[in-house]
């Protein structure tokens, strides 16, 4: 057994931290969205013995491509990942992710999903999501009175959907209580390992980081897409 | 139809850049070294008509999942990717991506794949190799008497692969003739970027990259990583 990881000691211990992941997986979702913080967790899950679901409507492979009227160049570029659960058969879990892309678009059904949500939030220790999936948080409701960011290219078409939500427009991500919402596809990296920092100690999250090798936006208002598009 | 991109008056036309791109999957990659430069591209299909192949061994689902002798924790946590098509079904490409993972290790079986390389490389116009892929490309011969980078921690066990390489331990990515080889990790998506402002034009790369709000590295001698892992 090769141990890839020795755990620093200011580490938290596996009986304090969050073991049980799920990500939930739909038609159109930003790759990175999901796979920059999978992959934090991949890293992660070197060094604690954690469990991950990947959640959709059916047991079918879900596909990157965005639907055919958001492809305006016809490419055939897609990725296939497997589902290892349905929303209806998922185990109970810690920490929720939902990413974003342009999948989640009206007039796409996203009614599983949303009531998934709705259903597993009080339950839940942390709701982690990225890019456009906190427009989906939100139209499940459970962003009503909180703070949020969002996607800043998509902020209009995302913050339209629920003005219950106190929407912040420059942040790389933001804290409410336990759930965790960031900016644009790649923010959810710097968001993750904020997560991991918080969950399970900075040493940790720079650890993980370095094995990576990638160099952390650490501050949480650090933003210059939200006026790159005019917010 | 709706268009996302607008190509700048920069960007090269579609009949002159690499349209047929491939990637290698083998069990154990890391999920990172193919989404981050995948998910660029993902973003570029939309703006130019690409194409993508999911190359494996076989048509099966190929996941994530270090072998158990480097899962000391002992976690259930992976991805797992359906390969669109085999090392001998595979249609002619342009570019071939090969990532890294601890699954190339010795003593995986990677013969099925080095052999692909070695077919493929003289028709390929650009290899793009991230992490310790660079080490796969390197036990093909293809990067015999090039320069050429990887993964900082997993520098001494990759390098040892094969001394007929120029090696550099203090890059972000190097490029050599058509061969681009990024450091570990995360280094793909610089890489990729950096790729695409080569081959489509730099404001195609920063409108990607805006797109994706990720902040590149542009500079490929930025390596911190290589002093930290005492390079």
């Amino acid at each position: 057994m090769s141990k890839i990881f020795e755990l620093p000691a200011s580490a938290r211990p596996a009986d304090e931290v969050p073991l049980k992941y799920g990500v939930v997986l739909y038609p159109g979702f930003q790759a990175l969205d999901v796979f920059g913080p999978l992959d934090a967790l991949n890293s992660l899950s070197l060094a604690y013995p954690l469990q991950l679901y990947i959640i959709a409507e059916t047991l079918d492979p879900v596909s990157t491509k965005p639907p055919d009227h958001l492809n305006p160049a016809g490419s055939d570029f897609a990725q296939f990942i497997i589902p290892t659960h349905t929303f209806d058969s998922v185990p109970p879990i810690d920490v929720l992710i939902v990413p974003g892309g342009v999948g989640n678009r009206a007039p796409a059904n996203m009614d599983g999903l949303l009531a998934y949500i709705v259903k597993i939030y009080p339950n839940l220790r942390y709701l982690i999501t990225v890019c456009t999936g906190s427009g989906l948080a939100a139209r499940a409701g459970v962003l009503d009175g909180k703070r949020a960011t969002t996607n800043k290219r998509a902020w209009a078409r995302t913050v339209d959907l629920r003005p219950q939500v106190t929407w912040v427009a420059h942040a790389r991500w933001v804290v409410d209580g336990n759930i965790w919402t960031s900016s644009g596809v790649s923010a959810g990296i710097d968001t993750i390992f904020a997560f991991i920092g918080e969950a399970y100690g900075e040493e940790v999250a720079s650890m993980i980081a370095d094995f990576l090798e990638y160099e952390r936006h650490i501050d949480s208002t650090w933003d210059p897409y939200a006026e790159k598009y005019g917010l």
